[in-house]
């Protein structure tokens, strides 16, 4: 991934839904505040014969990037882990605001997610061996799902069609939004729905210490272990209906 | 980590079992080949008061680095995956040899193998939130097993634990030894394990496409999906009695 031609990141991915996957590292990177920061998305051209040119993408931006300073972060925190625990929310704190509180959902809304994220996971159902991440609404509508084989490409490629849609970053105006993932619910995964202001961070396996903290924190609820007519509420708990405290939840 | 009191790598990891998780980075990164290439191990005093102190070992090596072309190529891979696919393939068969043939093992060893990991998970069980990887006698003896929120410390935790017991790099005056790890298989799972001469790879959920290319180029049998009295072979499948030729193989 290029920005005005300088690399900017390389990830491993599975190929397909490129320019969302690069629209969500925009935003979850701090490179932009909308979808009409960006200017031109085009695979590149290279001279390099041991590289596809489907494999480099280019991004003209509208405007100069938000933060260097966060792009520069990021990229000492991605080669060294530089920040780490109480420091990483510490630093987020100075740049991302909290989530606003939302209206509670019923838990039955919740609970028939991991179905219908299951429903559309082609390539998980040939390989066993691929992420899902999906978007939904706070009816349980599901309005997105993208399979990675990285679970962090999967949410930013489920995060940049929400921003090429213009539901994201989430703002007050609309139902606030879900996002599911089908496997654990990290640090990493937790901070990017955070800068796409998503309320709801839900997974299907467990979440960690550190995304727990960093979601109590910034008022994100963040549910783990969604399936089988149970899930565990580790934060904010009041979104949920009839949930008071954070526990195993089985309505 | 610090080699030589210089910074080596970062790692966000399950504190516990830190040597062994630096002796198996020093094997599967390629600057020792023994544990006798080992000086001395010891947690780092710190000034930063956001840092413990147990959280930075310091290696003196007993001798110098094997391959200084091999630890800058590794630091250029983490902080930018610069080498991707085929390359990296090509990359390694410069450096590592295929691993020796084996004799073929009973099928019945391999599918007792998972039971045995999943007994000696206790922080899985409290969190359902770690993964796992142990290591095993072609007898089907669990030697070890070692829970850290990331497989590929969990990886190296289990091969540093074989390289301070003696047992790796494996070499054929000894029976073959058996690696297993509780989530997927990744390429670099496979490639830590090539490094330290582990001649079968076994997985309970999936393997990348690119390990099984690793393996098959690499004379290591590559088995995921091991569970519920199931496998599925994607490598050399001659390991395995009774097994002809890659596929789902259920005895």
């Amino acid at each position: 991934m290029r920005v005005g031609n300088e690399q900017f990141t390389v990830t491993m991915r599975t190929p397909g839904a490129d320019f969302d996957l690069v629209r969500g590292l925009l935003l979850t990177e701090g490179l932009i505040e909308t979808n009409r920061d960006i200017g031109r998305l085009r695979y590149c051209d290279t001279d390099d014969p041991g590289v596809s040119d489907s494999n480099i993408v280019n991004v003209t931006l509208a405007r100069a990037p938000l933060s260097t300073r966060r792009w520069q972060r990021t990229l000492l925190a991605s080669s060294s882990c530089g920040l780490c625990g109480q420091a990483a929310i510490d630093a987020l704190r100075l740049e991302v605001a909290p989530v606003p509180d939302t209206h509670a959902l019923p838990a039955d809304v919740l609970l028939s997610l991991p179905a219908l994220l299951r429903e559309r996971q082609p390539l998980f159902a040939q390989t066993g061996g691929l992420h899902a991440v999906g978007l939904f609404s706070a009816g349980g509508e599901c309005l997105c799902v993208f399979e990675d084989i990285g679970r962090h490409n999967a949410t930013d490629k489920a995060i940049g069609f929400g921003v090429a849609q213009g539901w994201l970053p989430w703002n007050r105006a609309h139902a606030p939004l879900i996002l599911l993932v089908s496997g654990r619910a990290s640090f990493e995964i937790t901070q990017k729905a955070l800068v796409a202001r998503i309320p709801l961070v839900c997974a299907v396996s467990a979440a960690s210490t550190l995304a727990a903290d960093l979601a109590d924190a910034n008022n994100q609820t963040l549910i783990g272990f969604l399936r089988d007519a149970n899930m565990t509420i580790y934060t904010h708990p009041e979104r949920i209906a009839g949930a008071d405290s954070p526990h195993a939840f089985a309505p």
